[in-house]
């Protein structure tokens, strides 16, 4: 199958490494809105102009959508899935649902089939909780994230009068973990599962203090979570904090039983050394899955909720049941 | 939905436990090939004789089958899923590819929809590979059992004679965990893998160490295992041993980026207090979608890997998209 990757930034890049690696696909090209000449693919990718995507709706049998939930994928990917099958990674949690809508209709207007949100979370992780709570509908879920970057609590920092750079670190906090792995149940604040470990880089001459307090204060990003600020050379930035790890962990606890008398622990946990690649590898997984849909007829926009398992793999009916079951 | 059980030993009655915990089920009844007034169910749930189980076939959406896979299940499932739709947890990973097929026939012929080999291992395990595999295809699995009551593995014990009882944990061992964890990808053996720790009741007189051999010499079981063996007395037996917990964990370890520079780590774990239950409660959960599906029109034999998860749950596919996305 041909695969368009559109839009080439971290998460285009993870996706292009993934889908060299994998034999039931082609890359048919990346699309960029910048110039074309100023876009150098790792490996050598031809790039097209993402104004003329148009031209090549039937040499594509599903285009990956690789823009920013904020404000790219919500008219880019209803706009594409009028002549593509689509993939994208929209994550914009409370949007969800208008974003399903939107694509739903665009999708089946052309007869196309999308798959949004996918990813590990929104994606993987999504999985976990369905599977967790439908076999255990008395319990209760938590997701940890980290020890990683949160690209969106970067940005907040760097957006800081007198910040030149700075990488956040989403740490879970282990004692927290370890209840709810022991399957205590308790409601948790947001200060009691995660840290906040920055390290910003100032510009010469500005105020340190200032953009500490600036950074702990900061409402929704940072002030309700314990924050640790370390200010770091740009070279030392460079050095130390140059990759984008994640991971994190999903934690269902439920009890069955007459009188609840049997607890039960289920866990799913990513540990990432390249989140775009590993998110990127996430997409060409459902690439696969949304092409075999649109191969039976099935149009419209769908989740990870709605595709059988087996559409994700290369392997035939035959040999899942025979090596993965 | 109206949903039969058909057979009530340990996993019978988890089942049972479970579709009293589901709020969109309802139990019709249990059938037995014991004697009806013989069994006494925890919940007063009506018991039938199974050769009774025809006349009903009108009142049952779902049959969950509650056999043995080594004689019950590979004739009690194609014959039962001609006149009712099934979910049985078999288990017998050499003949799962004929069994499907057995039971892909009969159930087409009714217009019937079944599952098979749900549960957790295989079930969702199998799931937790799939999606792992599909998303890092430059990988490798490792599954790790326990700690917890084998109860194949009990049986054998007990066959052995001069033992009056027996119970054996299986324990993964720790380190091989560790190492597996952090991304190594070598090929362990069975003894770098599991432990096999037993609890065994001797009759009066019996040869202790004629039996400690026996069971460390025994193939398949215990010979490829480093084997601890401790005798114990019939009340301590029922006093420390009398649960059935279990659990483990699914590793698959991965690679990706144009030289395979970056590792990913993919897990997934359960810790059970009651095995019986927890997989009970997986049968319920798949006992809705087929009920699903067959209402779809979607008949004959299916495994785990072809169940959208959206099937599974309770939940309308919009409320899933808002809460658990």
């Amino acid at each position: 199958m041909k695969i368009g990757i559109y839009g080439y930034g971290n998460l285009g890049r993870g996706v292009e490494a993934a889908l060299y690696n994998a034999e039931d696909m082609e890359v048919f090209g990346i699309f960029t809105r910048r110039s074309p000449d100023s876009v150098k693919s790792v490996y050598e990718t031809k790039v097209y102009p993402a104004n003329d995507v148009l031209k090549y709706k039937n040499d594509i049998d599903v285009m990956i959508i690789c823009g920013g939930s904020a404000t790219d994928l919500p008219t880019m990917t209803p706009d594409l899935a009028k002549d593509f099958c689509v993939v994208d990674s929209f994550d914009t949690h409370a949007k969800i649902g208008e974003h399903f809508l939107n694509v739903d209709a665009t999708a089946k207007s052309g007869n196309k089939t999308a798959v949004i949100s996918v990813g590990w979370d929104p994606g993987l992780f999504s999985i976990a909780r369905i599977y967790a709570g439908a076999v255990l509908p008395n319990g209760k879920d938590n997701t940890f994230w980290g020890r990683g970057v949160s690209q969106g609590h970067s940005d907040a920092i760097r957006r800081i009068e007198g910040v030149a750079d700075a990488r956040q670190y989403t740490v879970p906090i282990e004692e927290t973990v370890k209840k709810v792995r022991s399957g205590d149940m308790s409601d948790f604040t947001a200060r009691q599962k995660h840290l906040r470990e920055c390290y910003v880089v100032a510009k010469e001459g500005a105020d340190k203090q200032r953009i500490e307090k600036e950074i702990k204060e900061m409402p929704n990003y940072f002030a309700d979570y314990d924050t640790v600020v370390n200010f770091i050379s740009a070279e030392e930035l460079k050095k130390n904090h140059n990759a984008l790890p994640h991971g994190g962990t999903v934690i269902r606890s439920g009890s069955t039983g007459k009188n609840n008398e049997n607890s039960h622990t289920v866990e799913y946990s990513l540990k990432l050394d390249s989140n775009p690649e590993f998110t990127g590898s996430v997409l060409v997984a459902f690439a696969r899955a949304i092409k075999r849909m649109n191969d039976k007829g099935d149009f419209g926009c769908k989740t990870a909720f709605d595709i059988p398992p087996a559409m994700l793999s290369p392997l035939s009916d035959e040999e899942l049941r025979h090596s993965l079951l």
